[in-house]
């Protein structure tokens, strides 16, 4: 008998009708033999009808009561999916963050999870009882109730089945998997069925928005076996594992993009080892999060920093830098917005050299112009004016040979 | 320095405009220099929807799974009253059931307090913070969230101000007190600065909604002083508190009144000792609350029972009973709807043997029908045709000398 994890998000969770229908799932795998943990986020809506109320006390409403206030929206849907499963004739046990012994740290509104008790969960599964854990919250050691901001409940899974030590941790989703580019904007794009955790590290940070990075980390820092899969439509997913599994023949797995993203340029600062820390730890004690960062010579004795952040956070990094003037000593600020990222990611790159050459000269020759470049060990990125990200994306899916066949994409479409 | 403890209700907490008036009124109280501890409930018809969600799920949805389900609308209230507070620059700490310590019996759906451990209270309490607790709810030794079921939010302030030796609780609602009877029906009715435990309990079991008969009890068990007041109204309530203090002049202290009120007669029982037991027992056993009983001789080895319901519980306790046709051996069973209950109650009224008299004279000079009586140290009751209880209401509050003057009247309608 092994011990699943399976999450199921806000979409999947939407309605009391789409609820029956997850409660139906869960009660196959556990027919199959499964002991099964399930973690929920809150319904479709339920999260922004909530920060409407706040908003309408306090224009900047206190985090910590933020995370009283959000972290119903989770409890409502473990309570329903605890009757839709009762209804369906099986034992289930719902349980809020605090009592399935999820405990974090104190950072309100975006908590890390320092570790989890599993004996509450051990002790309703032994029971035969299948476990239904509200996802996105935990209590503080002060016993303050406590939210992990984005991307919460697909950490709450994935560190569930590292507590547990489960077999897999299914994450469905209103997709079907992982797919090569996002099918929106690239047609031609197809399901993976595999990737591995690097590599999607690498597609979640680039807006491949199926899982959040950071669960993704946690998957593979405690080496558990994600599935990426859909709630609606019944077919395989994408696997996301250890490498060593893997064919390495495929350079490039996937093209990400970013829609959001701008770009500040920095003029004239002066050329001391400090300037660079100062710049970057003012950006960062604002919360600002910096992707890119280019430097270059402005004269013999200044020098020139482009950084990209998104886009939300361009006016708030400017208005950072400028009330710092007087320490930073720079000439100029100049921004830019309307930018898109785009990215080529693969962990066999590496050991193919022609990959970054091969991408410019696609995104030149179909008349796109690189604003910024960044490279890792598994990705390329470059920064492009926002109109031009679709073409982009077509352009380098086909250059780096991930397009489906047409054979293959009539099937997958019937 | 004072402790108060201030409860608002549903209506008072049924929009975030509302929500700020609170808020306002709680921080006058802190200026005024006390401590305050203040419990809210659900806003407005926040339980009705959730119910409403339960009730696509499951006809009749598991106790312990809507416990979970309906104590995120009190955690909704404490976050957003907070923020309201905060907003207005007072400390607040907002706290659900579990985290104040509350803890109940296993009993979902109605559990009671077992004890409250003001150790988390009195911390926020002594950094200078008002401290917001959730109504309704509690936590049961195993952990699991549970609520108290009707009059809650009443019963979890009182509890609280015993617990933490308040120097009184005060019950904000949508009336201004407790008045002499229904105002709605008798617009001669007034409101009484004062009434003891025993009567407002009195009062609260014959249907005036002003507070819940438990946390009356709850008061009068630990002693501590309630007044009741308007959350929208600033205005002097009515204070309920040990009868010592009191005028014991006053023998009928108000006219109370309940609209939902059925008959059953069960006739023909046989006349043994165990016949009564047996009856009661059964329903009991289903949950049904018997109000009036009245025995009599069917003939010389039969009996006949005839007792009271609330006109929900009509046709269960109908059904009960045929059931067990068997086991009772009654011959024939009556039921009768439509009926209402009008009650004088006063601690006067044990000194003064002519209180029943006047009121059986007053309602059959009013062409009124008793059909049922029931009488205790403190109040007499009758069960009349229910399109006849107003006239009964305004009868016996002229009778009896509640009835507020011309000018008096004249003076609160301003």
């Amino acid at each position: 008998m092994g011990l699943v994890v399976q999450k199921f998000g806000g979409t999947s969770v939407g309605s009391v009708e789409r609820i029956k229908k997850v409660a139906e799932r869960i009660a196959r795998t556990r027919e199959e033999g499964d002991q099964v943990v399930v973690t929920v986020s809150a319904m479709g809506k339920t999260t922004d009808r909530l920060v409407a109320l706040a908003e309408e006390i306090s224009d900047d409403p206190p985090r910590r009561e933020m995370d009283v206030l959000l972290t119903t929206g989770e409890q409502v849907s473990i309570a329903l999916l605890s009757m839709a499963l009762l209804e369906a004739g099986v034992e289930a046990c719902p349980m809020t963050g605090w009592q399935a012994g999820i405990r974090t740290n104190e950072v309100h509104g975006s908590a890390r999870i320092e570790q989890i008790d599993p004996t509450p969960i051990l002790k309703c599964l032994d029971r035969g009882e299948i476990v239904i854990v509200a996802g996105f919250q935990g209590v503080s050691e002060e016993g303050e109730i406590t939210t992990l901001g984005r991307g919460g409940s697909d950490t709450t899974a994935v560190a569930l089945a590292a507590a547990l030590k489960a077999d897999r941790c299914e994450i469905y989703t209103d997709v079907t998997g992982v797919f090569t580019a996002d099918p929106r904007i690239a047609p031609k794009a197809g399901k993976l069925s595999e990737i591995s955790f690097e590599e999607m590290l690498e597609m979640a940070n680039l807006g491949a928005g199926v899982l959040h990075p950071r669960s993704v980390e946690c998957a593979m820092t405690h080496q558990v076996p994600l599935v990426v899969r859909s709630s609606f439509v019944e077919e395989e997913g994408t696997w996301v594992k250890e490498a060593d599994s893997m064919e390495e023949e495929l350079n490039v797995r996937g093209v990400a993009h970013d829609l959001d993203v701008a770009r500040i340029k920095v003029l004239g600062l002066p050329n001391r080892t400090e300037t660079l820390t100062r710049l970057f730890q003012k950006l960062a004690d604002a919360r600002i999060n910096v992707d890119m960062i280019v430097t270059s010579e402005h004269d013999d004795e200044r020098i020139d920093v482009a950084f990209s952040v998104h886009e939300q956070e361009w006016e708030p990094a400017g208005q950072v830098i400028e009330n710092h003037q007087q320490e930073l000593g720079h000439l100029k600020i100049l921004s830019e917005t309307g930018l898109a990222k785009v990215s080529a990611v693969g962990a066999g790159m590496v050991t193919h050299p022609g990959v970054a050459a091969k991408m410019f000269t696609s995104l030149s020759d179909a008349g796109i112009r690189i604003k910024m470049v960044s490279t890792s060990e598994i990705k390329i990125s470059c920064v492009i004016p926002r109109e031009q990200a679709g073409k982009a994306v077509r352009e380098l899916h086909t250059v780096f040979g991930l397009d489906v066949k047409e054979s293959a994409l009539a099937t997958a479409g019937s």
